[in-house]
């Protein structure tokens, strides 16, 4: 059993992916997903994507051409490029120990994100950024749903994301565990993003721009970060920070 | 006359924004902007805010108190936070001649960028990192709809966008401004992000995620900044990749 605690499921949970780059990640990567059925629009977008109908060979039974009409009924309002896959898998894991992990390794922890477009973006830009894992505390936060899949394109195939109840507990945790806390925000104390030092084992820790980080996480983190603005507004979207911040720790673990 | 061709217009353009950051930029910068008519929920969110109530104090004609019932039927759909703001005003100005300005001055260049999300959340970190002005294409992008007024949270009250016509001759004037031109794409002979000198007049010109920057822009740039992929995704958002490239940028010139 973990040292951990997090939600543990036992029925494998019903998904949707709209969108030619999200089938292809998730065509491509299904040892970890049951891929039920795969909606195609008749000489759609998808078809003309190689990789898509490449991938299509080995999915011949989940798959069904529907025509235009029937299509866009059932999938109206939907940005699908033509491609609509039903999966059964459980996308957020159970955090695991990390004390045999060595090396530059980084856990994004995402604390009071709402918005699924932001949740999405930021899964999105994690994977791009070579962090290892995303922890989503399972309180005050917005779901795995199928916005937040569709916008990370496909991304969360390729990263581990973990659930957590108590963000204090597992900090504490990550810490035994011989990690570096850092929290993205803008308070008196806090160092230029730039002048943090994120080689190592490191959690980075970002909040909504409305609740931002809780004042006990805040509390409990070995360095804050801030990004100065110059201009007059008061904050930068949570995505656009992420991006900031992974990007800065990539630029430092790769030279 | 100015030396770039823009798109002159005579009449003065009304548009909406909604939400209580995108409400405070514009009543407190009313300079530019003739502020026709804010639309309130009674006893809704915006009123909470204390800097709303006392910029509301210079606005008393236009202001019309909605009862719930109304507000709803009347902004269905729309994240308002009880306050909609009408207003008649050119956003996109003409581009004037850069020769005189000197130091550390940055224009960004948005190409192709249809989605209005994307390029209102360039707005706004724009806005946040210090850039100078945005450039964007009249062709083959998004316009400044109410959408990309309200992702960008008011940002484009304190930043000067442009919009031209012909974006190798606005390059093509820009170097005769002594700017070097930073073409943030992903080709053979590109640079990583970082390896780029952001100092003095840069023009950074991004490009959509699906068709990028035009191959001609392209070409005519003086530098190749690319963002190597760590994961098994393809690329990063636009306006991801815009918030790494301008806060690198930041980090170098207050440096």
């Amino acid at each position: 059993m973990s040292k951990y605690r997090t939600n543990i499921k036992v029925k494998k949970e019903a998904h949707q992916i709209f969108g030619i780059n999200g089938a292809i990640a998730l065509l491509s990567n299904n040892q970890n997903y049951n891929i039920e059925t795969i909606d195609i629009l008749e000489k759609g977008n998808a078809l003309s994507s190689e990789i898509i109908t490449e991938l299509l060979k080995s999915y011949r039974p989940q798959i069904t051409y529907l025509t235009s009409d029937i299509f866009h009924k059932k999938y109206a309002d939907k940005r699908t490029q033509g491609i609509v896959v039903s999966f059964l898998g459980d996308i957020i894991k159970t955090l695991p120990s990390f004390k045999e992990v060595d090396g530059n390794y980084c856990l994004l922890i995402v604390d009071n994100v709402t918005d699924p477009q932001n949740l999405g973006q930021i899964i999105r830009t994690a994977e791009c950024a070579g962090v290892n894992g995303i922890i989503i505390p399972e309180r005050n936060s917005v779901g795995i749903t199928d916005i937040v899949l569709q916008v990370s394109q496909g991304a969360f195939c390729n990263i581990s994301i973990y659930s957590v109840i108590n963000l204090n507990q597992t900090l504490s945790q990550l810490k035994e565990d011989d990690f570096w806390s850092i929290a993205v925000e803008n308070g008196i104390d806090a160092k230029p993003w730039y002048q943090i030092d994120y080689k190592g084992k490191t959690a980075i820790i970002v909040g909504s721009e409305g609740q931002g980080i809780k004042p006990l996480v805040l509390k409990s983190c070995d360095f804050h970060a801030t990004i100065p603005m110059q201009g007059k507004m008061e904050s930068l979207n949570v995505s656009a920070a992420t991006s900031v911040v992974l990007f800065e720790r990539l630029r430092q673990v790769i030279n």
